[in-house]
């Protein structure tokens, strides 16, 4: 096979991932009402990699359609510290697509003897994490082959909007939009593979960028920083917008290109006032997902058709990330199903 | 005044900030008391930027001293996206040294009208935020001119520190231990000195790199990315050891550094894991901190004096990577005192 076929297959096959796991929802259902009955004081997300940004986006979706307070929660602080945090009233959400990263499943232990609900977010119901937990969400997406998690994260955000939505008692409608947004993947990929490919040649020779959005979005940059510089050794930054007006704009010239993330919510303006920022120091610009035609000045525009629901846009807004690191992968002669150095599964060092 | 005098300065002032900080603490002390006596459900804290890096701190201060849950909350969430998430029966730290960071402000007025106790940390008891919060810790640290912020990131490590300390029942003990990284400080500044001007030469064409830790020294990683990144214009991404081990080490040659920071406590077995896989591509390893000797492999070498407390690392360890922004940006022309397309304050985009 040549090198990166399983990657792209998979970026290809994550609208069949996505209607699995709706299909196949009941465990998510079955926590979700739960929460609804019982609300807990905090939900701890534990993660590392591309579960951790798949986290991020947890904290929007509980928040906002459940009205939830939830954490990316420090994993060193129990496990390496010992810190006597309370855990009572707490729910864990851990999240591992292999189900083997060790102090994830180091932390569910603690957690569950220290009285929290622990619950693993995995592709492996035969792994030790869904083992260490109390309740465990399948991400039923099916074996994931290259190296760089594509469909699982996929999958790994849709369940977590769809446990925010079972919990808010919304459970319906957002499974009837995820499975929408699964159809709008499947229209959208062959322009933007078209589109990606075009991005890559003149990207081939920039070492560096920044990826930033705000809210939602903001977990969909990192995951496409990381793509990028897993596969492509890009030094590619996830950074909020606001954060990168802040102080990394002064880093910035014409080799130091900006990725921006723009969706049609709430945090436009902020993502909008960034692109002038980024345009006054000469940098290249590059803008996608569902407002990207609405980034004034953008070199590249690679735009995602809107989601049925705001929250649900990174579930679109991923796609042309993952497709540019897999063009840009191939550009180099670098191979995106097995970057050097990498496992698939995270052994905490 | 050549340019970089007042970053210089103001570097070399941290041990009397600290001091100052100590002897001027009363608001600190009740606040500490007052959380002591009803310890909140959750401490939220909120920042951009150097503030934010020192949130990263709080995580850890609260949580190993009081063992209070803190988290770094999403502005957005409640700003932007207006989210019904419970704010009663937490209590909101916000951080900003000039006390101007719009959406900081918005937050903290927001969070107020629902309930939580809001506290500002900042250097200007002047300011909006001042005004915005129902107790006010002022950062004592003095007029800040540099543009990149370092007396005040320390002043708000240590509040964070004395203010879990008085939770705890231990602020006298931390106090004293304050002054001591203070002493601490001053001695170790003039070799550091020498230290960083020599590293700067031959970092003067590093384009890109990453600067890891784990734990406490999280926060530290953070900020000295940070300041590389603004006064030097590297591409200085921060990450835990471990997320750097997951992922992005498949980007990293002999052009692309990393700087470890690796302190004498619970988590040095994970960061001298993450040197090995570091080595093992090749890449040129920077080691810093208390521990930094204890790194196999390391090209350059900057140890700091070991803490009085393990949790005050970060007050000794973050001097080094100051100190090497400042010879860094000095050796490329740059003017580590007024970084171009950078203000002082952040008018959030």
């Amino acid at each position: 096979m040549t090198g990166g076929a399983a990657f792209l297959d998979e970026i290809r096959s994550q609208p069949a991932a996505l209607r699995a796991l709706v299909d196949g929802g009941e465990a998510v259902r079955s926590l979700g009402r739960r929460l609804a009955a019982r609300p807990p004081r905090l939900v701890r997300l534990v993660a590392h990699g591309s579960s951790d940004n798949a986290a991020s986006y947890g904290v929007y979706a509980l928040g906002m359609l459940a009205g939830l307070t939830a954490m990316r929660d420090s994993i060193s602080l129990t496990v390496y510290y010992r810190a006597r945090v309370p855990f009572d009233g707490s729910v864990v959400l851990a999240l591992s697509q292999s189900g083997r990263t060790p102090d994830v499943v180091a932390y569910v232990e603690e957690a569950r003897a220290r009285g929290a609900l622990t619950v693993a977010i995995t592709n492996d119901e035969g792994s030790d994490l869904a083992a260490a937990a109390e309740l465990v969400l399948p991400l039923l997406a099916g074996p994931e082959r290259a190296v760089a998690a594509t469909k699982t994260f996929v999958n790994s955000l849709a369940t977590l909007a769809l446990l925010a939505a079972e919990a808010a008692g919304r459970g319906r409608e957002v499974a009837e939009a995820v499975r929408a947004a699964a159809a709008g993947v499947e229209e959208a990929l062959p322009g933007l593979e078209a589109l990606a490919s075009e991005l890559a040649l003149p990207f081939a020779s920039v070492a560096r960028m920044f990826v930033a959005a705000r809210g939602v979005e903001y977990a969909t940059a990192r995951e496409v920083a990381l793509k990028l510089t897993e596969t492509c050794r890009v030094a590619a930054e996830p950074a909020t917008a606001t954060e990168l007006a802040h102080g990394p704009v002064a880093a910035l010239d014409r080799l130091f290109p900006v990725w921006l993330i723009a969706s049609d919510d709430e945090t436009l303006p902020a993502v909008k006032a960034t692109a002038s920022r980024v345009l006054a120091t000469g940098a290249v610009l590059v803008a996608s997902g569902c407002a990207a035609a609405r980034i004034e000045g953008a070199s590249h525009v690679l735009p995602t058709p809107a989601p049925p629901l705001p929250l649900l846009s990174p579930l679109l807004s991923v796609v042309p990330g993952q497709l540019t690191a897999w063009a840009l992968a191939r550009a180099k002669g670098l191979d995106p199903d097995r970057p050097e150095h990498l496992s698939k599964v995270t052994i905490a060092p």
